[in-house]
């Protein structure tokens, strides 16, 4: 059986789980209720840290998936997305709206692949 | 060419798709209608015996995403959800609320990787 | 390190990434407020000239994710999804209505991977 790393679990979740050299991972922002370049930024924050704690990094995203509650929040999450992603290393990334994240305060959720 | 296995195709769907190892599957509940409690069950309890089949079990899921139709579902589904992941293998998981699912009588519907 | 390939590469996003065998890709139509007969037909078209370009194709599709603006557009969807499919080699597959794409006159937006 191949090997399974899990990382940050719970009862309910794993902040990372590792197989066949393919990380996953899905964060939330810290700070509920704050403006979607505050949360676009933590969450980005925390997919980097636990990226690199893993032996990866921001330019071996493989597929993300944005989950945003408001359109209007596009722009701004673009711009720091943008910013954020190494150049020539983008990943494939599917963004759609939600109707709702489990915390009503969260305006982004981010599940992505990456490679270690 | 790598190998790809298919378990249960249709002209629009698989059941369980497998390559390199990685199970990829997506559950919707048997009942319409039911509530959030038997739903949720239901799916999981499709998801244990499509990876048992397949040589794989639920201590062995690396992502989960739950679409849910509503958040006031969350609990009831993550008490089903909590009691059936094996302690300490939890997958990463996102859970988004969507607009709507295929079937209007569907509450739940789950699409996973796992290794197997 | 892995090695990883990545094909339409802008600041934001990369038409298609490889890793491990493995396509990952997400499509969009190419012709805003069109029908969701051609918008679908337009995806699906994308995805195969992609698939094709990097020596893979429509049969080895592994998982998908469908997401529509509009339950209503399911039957004709998959009209064109059905026939498209290669017999005996349909993905797992995830469809759900969102609420809302990027661009509003999008009706759908499909991520999958597939393998090469």
């Amino acid at each position: 059986m191949s090997a399974i790393e899990r990382h940050g679990v719970t009862a309910r979740y794993a902040d990372a789980v590792i197989h066949n050299d393919v990380i996953h991972l899905v964060e939330v922002p810290a700070t509920s209720g704050a403006d979607i370049g505050v949360q676009t930024r933590e969450v980005l924050d925390g997919i980097e840290r636990q990226l690199r704690t893993l032996g990866s990094d921001p330019s071996r995203i493989l597929m993300a998936t944005i989950y945003l509650t408001d359109l209007a929040d596009c722009t701004a999450m673009n711009a720091v997305w943008d910013a954020w992603i190494p150049a020539g290393s983008a990943p494939a990334r599917a963004c759609v709206k939600v109707a709702g994240l489990v915390d009503p305060g969260w305006r982004i959720e981010i599940a992505l692949t990456a490679a270690r």
